[in-house]
């Protein structure tokens, strides 16, 4: 019998039915077209992207915008929104529009071309996750920006359209319907329990054990009971925090450890997926809440983009999941 | 400069980023993998559905799963939901589930599998759409059903394992989100103004006339002030009507038309892009306000596939969408 659940922190039902289910070998995965071809990314074509905003690596002294960098951060050459302007929030009749002001960068998160987290070496993860905390507290700045999301995607099946390692930082001015609803959650929960939703929903999983791929001293990575993809994983810090980047040092150095791990489990049992990864965090200027520090917990999303988003989802905001959280924490963790 | 749109009914935001935007003959189409499969929809190959529960067009007296039909209603013989059982809601700690309790039927929609809605006959369109109420009347009778979608997945990029034309339709025991969010949106605009918002909308619509593909006696086409997705298109009735099921012949003769002609654009403008087409109707039972018979509207979306769903969407609920609504809605008037 497949099972209707409902997602603990926002509206959201899925339908798991693992009698349609999979094996993890069964998900067909086409070759990666992106493969072979030109690097805009590659150390040397310094000058095929707009000028670097931040670079990691570099020998002082060494100009910008030429090799030698570990990690370097540079505008989204094709920019979904536009760094220039003002928000000029205006009507007609029923619609509202703004204008499209915000950042769009790319963090180029090394300087080989075939590199992955999978098989990221000591202290190269630390500097990625280094950029992201510098990038978005440099973002932080402009007041224009209400919110920050830094995302991957992976693979053509998830929206890449280059192959070199990258994480894509973008801010909007409005704050996201999918953030708005899982604040607005978390601030009526601690508002009836005060009590964090997040931290009671990962020591429910913890105490249940059925759903934790692995559980180290400072993160926990897990199955979400109403996981929407097969094998979708959520990263949780034990400490809970709402904004990501009062990580400490020993936390990020731990969080590297975690993706890194992580996305060797998606390669051994899924043969490396295509897939998204979001960060999601407090937003940046205005506390949604006056307890947000102590309401809400900042976490990563992965998503492997195994099956196909159709007419079902579309019309209805619910999906059809065909893998149990359950199976797929057995199969992750069984891949290390 | 990109434009942040907000849809006039839900809270969501699009980016509209036409400086990245392209012409429709731009979007390639890798060709569609499912030609030329074995089709166990062609009239010969009953036995390879589980057995019809609604046919029309076969003559009287002739036995049922054998060729004939002009259209075949089937159960899903890969279900998302079991159609036995009780829904027996439970909830473990912060998690709730019920069983996932619902139909799940196949509509093929004409014995050719060559044959689409843009190439739909004298009556052929009336058939399939009268199939789709009488599902919906069907399926009405049971009373653990809350909803009713009824959709089509067209192309492999669209969700579709099959090439030959067919409808799907589903129940849920609970009310789908994004349905729940127009209903409520509805219901709360009725309340304050005593008027229809989706008449609003579409009377704003059609005196501006800028996102207006086709304005019929009966029904009309409409690029959404936020279309999530290049050359998504809406389909309204004149009427207000709350529920698909009280269309009239009339209008249901004219919406076959007017679905025919609308993917007819879409096969010159787009070469025939695969897509995903919902019909949104009032839920089955139980009305979800008062006033719902005067302040929701039944609509049908089109969504064509030619972008995709990444990082950005999956962690915002927002969405990019590089082709304007108005440039859709001339490139698609001019494809008549």
């Amino acid at each position: 019998m497949p099972e209707l659940r409902k997602d603990p922190i926002i509206d959201r039902w899925v339908i798991i039915a693992a009698e349609r289910g999979r094996r993890p070998t069964d998900f067909n995965r086409a070759p990666d077209p992106l493969k072979g071809a030109f690097d805009p990314f590659a150390p040397g074509n310094e000058d095929r992207t707009p000028p670097e905003v931040a670079v990691w690596g570099r020998s002082t002294g060494a100009a910008p915008n030429t090799p030698g960098w570990q990690v370097r951060v540079v505008p989204n050459k094709f920019p979904a929104l536009s760094l220039q302007g003002e928000l000029d929030p205006r009507g007609m009749g029923l619609f509202d529009m703004v204008n499209g002001v915000g950042a769009h960068e790319v963090i180029i998160e090394h300087p080989n071309g075939e590199w992955d987290f999978d098989q990221a070496q000591d202290g190269e993860m630390r500097l990625v996750l280094q950029a992201y905390v510098a990038r978005i507290n440099a973002l932080r700045e402009d007041s224009r920006f209400r919110y920050v999301i830094v995302f991957r995607n992976v693979g053509a099946q998830a929206g890449a359209t280059l192959s070199h390692a990258h994480s894509q930082v973008m801010t909007v001015p409005i704050l996201p319907k999918l953030i708005k609803e899982q604040l607005d959650a978390a601030r009526d929960y601690f508002e009836r329990k005060q009590r964090c939703l997040y931290s009671d929903v990962l020591n429910q999983e913890l105490s249940s054990g059925e759903r934790i791929v692995e559980a180290s001293e400072h993160f926990v990575v897990m199955s979400p009971f109403a996981a929407r993809f097969p094998f979708e994983v959520q990263i949780f810090p034990r400490r809970q925090c709402h904004d990501f980047t009062l990580i400490s040092t020993t936390e990020l150095e731990a969080l590297g450890d975690v993706l890194s791990r992580t996305l060797r489990r998606y390669k051994k049992a899924l043969n490396g997926p295509a897939y998204n990864m979001m960060l999601q965090t407090a937003p940046l200027s205005r506390p949604h809440s006056d307890t947000i520090e102590k309401d809400f917990c900042w976490h990563i999303d992965i998503l492997p983009r195994l099956t196909s988003v159709a007419g079902f989802e579309w019309g209805t905001g619910f999906y059809i999941n065909p893998v149990s959280p359950e199976a797929a924490t057995q199969f992750l963790r069984e891949a290390e």
